[in-house]
């Protein structure tokens, strides 16, 4: 008999909660399995979201946590420890403390669970945690990736198609480098309705949109305290790459082999992982960001 | 110029959040208006929303809280108020003494704007709320109701599909009464596949699945503070209901004219609103059973 | 590496082009197999459905007819034969004659293929086409069987939505028996809102009702010589209960033990395929109707 | 009352016929009204769509030909006169022949209506009718487009696609002029992934690339005498932009002021119609051909 599509999901908070009720109402899956250290949570998570899902043709299967549910999970998302920014987003090096040792917790379970999917990281800060997670799990590294850039790729879109009023598909482009403060607009990449968009705008401008696309960030921890939706929907857009082999290109934190970390530029996802790293022609400026994003995240990784 | 499908949603914690994100997701609406006193929340809300439909062809514009917007709203949700179990809804009474205030703050507003849309209520206690919130605005009955014992029902029907192993969908029948501890499974309408389940049920099951559909709720609330996800896909599919004026029949907590008060029971939804309320065929025992929770309501009134 | 979810179409006239249509737009599938005799309508079709998907991000694989296919495929649907109204369906028995050649030309290549998965049955007369190919593929019973009185079942409730100005999903109840004339509304099962239908309308009613949702059928087959949409999302809806496991009730031409043929009644479908058939507690007329209509099929059968 | 969103098609063959299940299955209209000379065939497709959606939530009302709906149409959707391979798409000037006349019948109706809404033209030779459209109809320009090259960049995005393994929403670009043999693939506009994609194929790739794009055409035409999916997804997506009123960038025949001939290029849709044409910073070549597309379009104009 056939397998259904299964997801696990490891860690219940807001983010991971979001992208399970994303994941339901896009049926994009079959099965959920949800696990957390807060097993009173879990359990709510999961009477709500059989709750939320009532009206649908499509049924998920909402699973309660059992490790050997791993061996036969197709994706695993990593959303544990994602905490409010009065406590951690502050201070990366503080958060990265605290994330690490949960990683430290669960990389040798999953590992030993018999788990031959593939980890879509969330938790933050997302590069080195994606990277340490591959470590200690020991899995292929296309195999192992982040959300990285995705979230602020999809704010800068959203920045652009507000300033020049049109459709945010219709803006392509990325936001390459670290998930956090030195990520930069790749411009030289970033077109509105396939044409350039860098020579039409002031670099004054330019600035402008890329405080923008960093500011939506900040407006949301604010005043929510985290982010839910915005990353819910990039977590299930790859995943439904993954599930339905389509290649998608999509900007995430995978390994760079040149620089031997892992960043978040474009890929292609497919069922494999990642099955093609899509290289970026940036001019000398950029280049320079590049190396001084990647230097950023090297330094962080070396304090683990 | 045609008007969008526009929907305002007064009160942004996690229940109006949540059904903003699923009106968006499912695209029933193309413009949303946000309104809470805490005005960071609301700017935050409208960052992660935007985010939140990033990749999603139909786009909806969120916009900023400005009472002038109601005038030309369609559907007013009314969300403000929902206060988790910790200080709340383990005492009706208590959350009535809130919730009735902050109706004698919105309810003028919502007449002074000139909004000529229906108000679908969410705030607790459900029934003496939506009453109250009619008899404020003054808007004629058929258009003010509330979600009522829509969730409820909701639990019902998975308590009953988890039982036998089927679909949900294919569960039909109604919780009836007020939206809270008086509310009953109405179990001369249930049917599954189209066949009544009463019979092939034993009294203790009946009870049991009874327990099962109420513990859902509790379950959620002690796990997580509140529910989102069940309420939202309740509201949405009723919003959607309205907005396309398809006649779909909810159980939704409308005005009874025999009773001569608003209490939950299968009805029809149209643009107009509530356009017929279907009388159901009660046993005896039922209809007792009815006849108490209509007293609780109009008890629980009595007291504002 | 994980299996996509496939599906084989066998015959891509409109019936089963439109079905492949509706199965990419639903997003209910990942592979879909298209094989006829026409090789130059099924390249047609294979690229005219690729153009029909391209701004979806689900993707679906449109592979060309190999029969090595058919081992890893997931659901085969037989619609090879369907004709139109001008030299068939108005006849039965030689509709019959030319059908059962095609499945006596298939039958042996899907068992020589390898095939493990749940054909579905379109192609006419239904009930007697798909107990053939159950008996020459000799797959388990409860993986063949046919859309049979689906498409019936949906017509009898739009006729019931229509004259009682009501969302058709708030009916519910089943056409039976033979996918033809012989077939009838099992009044006793349906009901409005959870209300049973029959005592509320005179038996003038019933039958304006019943013919009017036969009369739908002749009139898509009068104007454009078959029917496509109304058939082909029953079809998805059935493939989509397959695949995603999730126990649907559905009117569908299943093996009947006690009968000892196929012919059209409530089961559960899940992955498995038939996983349960629901008896009815028919009215002593409805089971001489039954009875007829069984009679009917079996009837039709022997003239094979 | 709010007004629903109202789509009306003048011309239910298979292209009108099939756009209107898309609208259908993906909810983007509340009511559809279906013209054509073939009342029988109006009749047969208004039952066989109504049984296309009956396990939807969201329900399209589909009403019975009448002009005085026009009044109140948000867009209309001209499909009239769409001919079979054998007898038309040879040769676009008998097409023309047949299809002006159409016109000549359809634009006085149009006008007598009180139409205010948009017109969005699929009928062919595409820019030259949609032109004639708008001339006869006296609408304003921005307010009469037609569907142009948009089924041709689907087909350059799909051969892209194949041809290095990638998402085709992962590629950008346009096909450009008419809808017809003078088009051409705008290559400097071709992105993929964000990287232009000329440079990295030689000039035989990209005649192969260019071929393969139309080859699709024709290889459905010869199998099936018609495209219908294809067309159907551009038509449906362009008609959300409108209802959605989103600044979508789609490549469509509009009004080219400098040319002042309709020919298909990128522009913005919104609920006011084309609410901006992008201009493309064309390489010399590509400037070359543009014009010569120009005067095959104008060239056909002054045979009508």
């Amino acid at each position: 008999m056939k397998n259904l599509r299964k997801v696990a999901i490891i860690g219940v908070g807001h983010v991971g909660s979001t992208t399970a009720y994303t994941l339901i109402a896009k049926q994009i899956v079959d099965e959920v399995v949800l696990f957390d250290t807060n097993t009173n949570l879990v359990q709510a998570e999961l009477n709500d979201l059989v709750d939320g899902q009532m009206e649908q043709p499509h049924q998920v299967k909402l699973i309660a946590p059992d490790l050997s549910e791993l061996a036969t999970t197709d994706v695993l998302i990593f959303s544990a420890g994602n905490i409010s920014i009065l406590n951690g987003n502050s201070d990366r090096f503080a958060e990265l403390n605290l994330t690490k040792t949960i990683v430290e917790e669960w990389a040798p379970k999953i590992k030993a669970s018999g788990f031959k999917g593939i980890i879509l990281n969330i938790t933050n800060p997302c590069d080195v945690i994606t990277r340490y997670l591959q470590e200690l799990t020991g899995l292929p590294k296309e195999r192992v990736f982040g959300t990285g850039t995705s979230l602020d790729t999809a704010r800068m879109k959203h920045a652009v198609s507000e300033k020049i009023n049109v459709h945010p598909t219709s803006v392509n482009g990325y936001v390459i480098g670290e998930h956090g403060e030195s990520q930069f607009v790749a411009w030289s990449t970033v077109t509105v309705g396939g044409l350039p968009v860098a020579e039409s705008l002031t670099s004054e401008q330019r600035i402008e949109l890329d405080a923008a696309a960093r500011k939506g960030g900040w407006t949301t921890f604010r005043g929510k305290g985290y982010t839910s939706y915005g990353i819910a929907i990039q977590a299930a857009r790859i995943v439904e790459a993954i599930l339905n082999d389509n290649q998608l290109i999509v900007p995430v934190s995978h390994y760079q082999p040149i620089e031997k970390c892992y960043a978040g530029s474009p890929a292609k996802v497919s069922i494999r992982g990642i099955s093609e790293s899509i290289p970026l022609n940036l001019t000398a400026a950029e280049k320079q960001k590049w190396q001084l994003t990647i230097q950023t995240i090297k330094t962080m990784y070396e304090t683990i």
